[in-house]
């Protein structure tokens, strides 16, 4: 790596390309470095010499003031705004403290793509300038920093669908970042993501995201930086996307909020320069990433409540109640699901589902049953069909293009794939199963009698670096298109051996199910959190939001 | 034609396939004829000789007795449900008078591909017990005889996607069939449609459907049977299904109500068995055909209340409230299209169009103003390539497997997609520029500040026989995926040469309006009705019947 690059804490090297792709991609990396100050830069000992977990690296290496570290560590974006509407807090001291702040989480978890926080400090002026001079916010966001994941557009800045070869310069702001934008967000950065943006880790031609809490492991995909940076609380609010589970997964992984709205729900025109071709069969959809429900919430009011559907008619009109929502008949009837039927989950995910049940059930608000898992492994093998029809040539045609190297998690997520383009009856005929899998599944949720599920997000807490196969827990619900939550958990991984399968565990359902258990036996996933996932029927996001708020007291959640 | 067929009314003969395509094809025309008793039968001479405008055939034929002629001519499907609920007449007698007056029909418009009367008795009398037992109807339609378009699966009957090599006996009902069932629907006939269902004509293997208003035009498509069987009054309430214009087409040009609900509001698991290869870039929706504006918002809110979301996710939940919505703020504004920029329509529609205009002007609950058209012809453009991603090949085999004769229409409606199958990504190139168009349109729509859009239904009133060319003013609301509703008005055209296009008329905007023109000097269009079409926003469906509700005391509808 040349030197004019900024250093940042390696683990684990990443796959070379070819020369040239080397040579263009270091490019970009000083292009990124330039902007970042030396009173902003990490010791290059401590770079080199990292501690496993970094979220206290923030406070203790002096590069940020007391303000900076209140304004960074006390308050969510609902707080953060609420402070600087009522003049308390400038929208430029924010900015500046969320800026500072992830440019030291980048350097520690590699998150970013890009950072700006000049931009973010001349939007910031002009709001608060909006504010002193009229008296009025421009918006609920107004002044609050908003972290924006790689691929989605925002004006003057670069995407990629996490192919070097993609990579421009945007012009306009797609339609969800153009709506937060009105609503008052300061964009200071952009987040990193995996190639292809679709693994459930985060590597890509601009480096490694660690995960905060343990930098072994990995923080999850594909909105790992988003992850990443939040749970370094260099961001307070942002936004990634999931069409297999890349909001919740690194979410999860991460141990921070993540929800996965139904699709068609929030704004998606322009989400992806130049289409996805997944999304011939399965949709993806934006999705907030943060540290509180409530903010979770903030994300889908303001976005609903702009009525984007009044220009994008592809999206579903659906008033905004959430956390306000009318009380649902008692008690909500929520089915757990301890496994899929296809893997066993390891450890510290049943033990945080049955800290969860033993909650819930102390309260006269929850009838909680079991949830029997339908079919997992044909939806799997399905989907994972269903995300390339084009037999995964056009991946491999945009690697060539750059000299790009294909990572191992790529040829994994191709592989059943691999073949000849889908003519349009082979891509009907997938069209065909899909939903005749929504509608049996469909029917299979009512015969179990329940309102909501609660299940594991993942196979385990975050895995190691490259290892995050199989991802049934997400997954399954894209290719159903059914809403699902993630919330932390007070459950953390232990010391590696510490914790072992239940002597009643079932015996391994299959091959893969031998494999997850023998990544906990090898593996140290000391720190990881434990996310449960919570998922309501199909359009009723604003129902889950009302169970999550029931809930909220139950298990504590922030 | 062997003699064993039933003779039915023929003004144009129908193009010849193979021989053995004739043999099997007068086989099945057999197979139907069989079911029909002697003293169902019209007279030869009669059948040989028709009147112009067949519509008083059933009343003065003497085939039906005065009780019969009171059930099919006096009621809506809403006054028919109430009356059998209330045991002032047995659903028997409904079933029997609307099946024998269908046979009818049958005979002089070709309207029907499947009649099933004894099957009907049978579903009746077991209603008729139900209620005499338990004092109960079983639903809202609970005796309500419902006709059904071919190619709609019902239990232990035929369809197909109008084309012969694809016809099934169907084991179950489709969705919507089972909902429209379980809601105490009588089934009693199978109605015709055009080949591949994609004509605004209707013309088959089974036959060809002729216009009850004037038998030497068409009766419209693809839902011609359904159209021409209500005009007649052989059904009370039926079904079609939309994807250019296949409800509102032949509603319009049979002078009913016709209604295309945005797609995945109603049930449509099983609409087309094996799937339609249009549905990869535009969804198809069923629909009511009906003789009330009352009985589609019984159609929508039997459906709608059936929750049938919970069984099919791939349907936005939608409660219905149709016309009994609460009052939305005055005056409607509606925005009136008299052209499209790129098709004068014909002198009666303008007359039509004026005419309502009049109307509303003269009520302070509208604000009547002008909707500037918006690139129809790109997306006429679009449209039609978007129905053959697969080149048309796919008709061309079926065809090609049973010797039946490729028609002039179909040979039109895919000439400009013929090729080779389309890649993947040009799918998905067609899906971008598609969304673009509706976020585009979208963005007009609000820049004429107008709620609804009045406008014609086709460039005229019915079209004479197989010249049911340019689709442009349906198909450009299903590219666009807006419900749209026609109703009937008391304009009908003249005799030929009573009516000239306007002094005042724009110049032809293209050579297709030319053509059009032209039509209207050449073609005899008497006795046609003229409906027009009001259209809301996307998922506005609710709000499209509330102002249907505020037009019809203005409007003088049935």
């Amino acid at each position: 790596m040349p030197s004019k690059t900024l250093p940042v804490v390696q683990v684990k090297p990443l796959l070379k390309g070819s020369p040239e792709y080397e040579i263009r991609r270091a490019a970009v990396l000083e292009e990124f470095a330039a902007k970042v100050p030396d009173n902003l830069r990490l010791p290059i000992e401590l770079i080199n010499n990292p501690p496993k977990n970094v979220t206290g690296v923030p406070k203790e290496c002096g590069l940020l003031t007391p303000e900076e570290l209140a304004i960074t560590e006390e308050y969510d974006a609902t707080a953060l705004a609420s402070l600087i509407a009522s003049k308390k807090l400038t929208a430029v001291a924010v900015a500046s403290a969320f800026s500072k702040r992830a440019i030291i989480a980048h350097q520690l978890t590699g998150c970013l793509t890009e950072w700006f926080m000049d931009d973010a400090i001349e939007q910031a002026k002009r709001l608060d300038e909006h504010l002193q001079s009229t008296g009025k916010t421009i918006g609920p966001l107004h002044g609050v920093p908003f972290s924006v994941k790689e691929h989605l557009p925002l004006a003057g800045h670069y995407s990629s669908i996490g192919l070097y070869d993609t990579r421009v310069k945007d012009e306009e702001d797609c339609h969800i970042v153009a709506a937060l934008r009105d609503a008052g967000a300061v964009f200071y950065c952009k987040t990193n993501q995996p190639q292809a943006i679709m693994h459930l880790d985060t590597s890509s031609s601009w480096g490694r995201t660690l995960n905060p809490h343990n930098i072994r492991l990995s923080a999850g995909g594909s909105s790992g930086g988003e992850a990443a940076l939040l749970a370094m609380r260099g961001s307070v609010l942002g936004m990634g996307s999931d069409i297999a589970g890349s909001v919740r997964n690194p979410a999860a992984f991460c141990g921070i909020y993540g929800f996965k709205p139904t699709t068609c729900v929030v704004p998606r025109k322009g989400l992806i320069a130049g289409g996805a071709i997944a999304e011939l069969n399965i949709l993806t959809t934006a999705g907030p990433l943060c540290n509180s429900l409530r903010d979770m919430d903030l994300f889908m009011s303001v976005l609903l409540d702009s009525k984007p559907y009044l220009v994008d008619p592809t999206l579903v009109p659906m008033p905004w109640t959430g956390l306000k929502s009318l009380p649902q008949p008692k008690p909500l009837k929520i089915g757990v699901m301890m496994n899929d039927g296809a893997i066993v989950p390891q450890p510290p995910v049943i033990r945080a589902l049955n800290w969860v049940i033993e909650k819930l059930k102390a309260s006269n608000n929850f009838s909680i049953k079991t949830f029997e898992p339908y079919d997992v492994s044909k939806a799997i093998n399905n989907v994972i069909l269903a995300y390339w029809p084009d037999g995964g040539n056009g991946i491999k045609k945009h690697l060539a293009a750059s000299g790009e190297p294909m990572l191992p998690l790529t040829q994994l997520v191709i592989k059943a794939a691999e073949g000849p383009e889908l003519t349009p009856y082979q891509i009907l005929a997938q069209h065909l199963e899909r939903d005749q899998f929504r509608c049996d599944f469909a029917r299979h949720w009512e015969s179990q009698d329940v309102d909501f599920v609660l299940c594991p997000v993942f196979f385990g807490p975050a895995c190691e670096h490259e290892m995050a196969f199989y991802p049934n827990y997400t997954a399954f619900w894209n290719y159903v298109d059914y809403p699902g939550g993630v919330v932390p958990t007070p459950i953390k991984a232990g010391k590696k051996g510490s914790e072992k399968y239940a002597a009643d565990a079932p015996a391994p359902f299959s091959k893969d199910d031998e494999h997850v258990r023998q990544m906990w036996e090898e593996g140290d996933f000391e720190g990881a959190p434990v996310n449960l996932q919570i998922v309501a029927r199909k359009y009723h996001d604003n129902n889950l939001f009302a169970a999550l708020e029931k809930m909220q007291w139950v298990l504590e959640l922030p």
